[in-house]
């Protein structure tokens, strides 16, 4: 059963291997032993032990913790020691809604280890009995999975705007979405998991949508982030999830979630419950960002 | 919100005052001490110390350990220490669809604190842009859960018979569905809960399945479980869910599982994530009984 490995795939992870990173009480997420080692050099920012990486004590308020962390983070990117800096403010907290502890940016969060957000839409049209899905394929110059499938419309969801706004702002720039189209799209549940990445540690909740399109639309990418797209009867689809790994790695859980909400999946096996649950591992997404293991 | 209050009721428990049940290395259960104390008086069938109940050593096989322990059950059933004896063999072990330990009568199954598996039918009308469910009230006469409010077909799963051929069977007696209609009903997931009861601790996993029913049907119910059934406009059944108690409690999880794949549960608070997570509390359904707390 191909679901069960592309879940396992996205699991993939050994919290031995990473140091609680802290706020206050609170413990957000988790660093890489090295990269604590390196934050210990700023210790206007971090308090670094061998058991742990905690924000200064000084720094008592969302604004100092924001402020003061993404001065010494935007230094090491420069230094080319974090990934491109994206001006994209991302929540730190138990939970997506707040209340937050520090915001940070995007480029930094999976190597704090932080649950990030994001929207995924899986655009599908009916033709009679058949049912089809828009997929899309990664540009082959995008620095992150270039040339691998994507779902309909997908994009990391920043503090400060609402789902539903971010999925009509990216609908429009990914797939051409009009907006009253892309305001139809259903939220249907969100899956989650928790993977390890040379960066560090990668809990992801992903807030799935449906949105049934007309068979006259046809998307068009505006950001370059998509190179094409192509409409595949859904067997095709999970075929594609089941037996490769042509998807990027986490759209592959939106998909099965898709399979299973719409009944495509045979329930008459031990394998639909671990597939089930298995689209949910760890924490709720809210409470703190370590997954039960 | 009440959608909380109701998964939180489905997954009251305190795993402290239950005693482990265990076959050879496996821990399918929990039985309360009383109860255990009560199962030492037997010891062709069970091993009780101050720490767990497990089926004697001597029962080595599936059929030992089935016969062996019925004996003994059948007797507390006549002797009013169990429920009304049933006649329905239920699984024993990591898994639904096995490989097995034993299987046991299901007036038993909450005494021991097995994991049970059911089936919930969805069944709801389109009118228009109208989304309606019909919900059933069960009979004044029913031992279990009179007057109270159900899925539009619901029934526990024994071992031996499949899935889908239990909706079928279930929605004949319950609601009088052909079966090439019932035929039609989409497997959409699951949910699961453990909730501690007088008997003991119930970890149970309910398949959910959508049907969506021609408007000129009507259900009649056949086995005298159901007093009436109507026809709401799922705006009702939401409502119902979140401000009473009216649902039998497991009905509540399998209603709010279908608001949430409709697109009926705005996503905007951090409410949403608890509820999709809390909808599959526990554990897989597969694995051991005991829930991860």
């Amino acid at each position: 059963m191909g679901y069960l490995d592309r879940i396992a795939e996205c699991n993939a992870h050994d919290l031995d291997g990473f140091l609680p990173f802290g706020i206050g009480e609170a413990q957000p997420g988790w660093v890489r032993p090295r990269f604590a080692r390196r934050l210990a050099d700023y210790p206007e920012a971090f308090a670094v032990d061998e058991r742990a990486v905690r924000t200064a004590t000084a720094l008592a308020s969302f604004q100092d913790r924001t402020e003061t962390v993404a001065a010494v983070l935007r230094g090491l990117s420069e230094n080319g020691e974090l990934g491109r800096w994206r001006d994209e403010a991302y929540p730190v907290g138990s939970s997506l809604f707040g209340p937050h502890l520090m915001s940070m940016d995007r480029s930094a969060i999976p190597f704090f280890g932080v649950r990030a957000y994001g929207v995924h839409v899986n655009g599908y049209v009916r033709q009679g009995e058949r049912l089809l899905m828009w997929i899309g394929r990664r540009a082959d110059d995008r620095p992150t999975w270039p040339g691998m499938l994507d779902n309909f419309v997908a994009g990391g969801q920043p503090a400060g705007i609402g789902l539903m706004e971010n999925v009509i702002k990216e609908a429009a720039e990914e797939a051409g979405v009009p907006k009253e189209l892309a305001a139809a799209a259903r939220a249907v549940g969100a899956v989650s998991y928790c993977q390890e990445t040379e960066e560090g540690l990668k809990p992801d909740t992903m807030y799935c949508y449906d949105l049934e399109l007309p068979t006259s639309f046809v998307p068009e990418n505006r950001d370059g982030e998509i190179a094409e797209f192509h409409l595949w009867p859904v067997e095709r689809v999970m075929e594609t999830v089941a037996e490769t790994r042509e998807f990027k790695f986490n759209c592959n859980l939106v998909c099965i979630d898709f399979f299973v909400r719409h009944g495509l999946i045979d329930p008459e096996s031990n394998d639909y419950l671990d597939i089930v649950h298995g689209l949910r591992r760890g924490n709720s997404g809210n409470a703190r960002a370590a997954p039960v293991l």
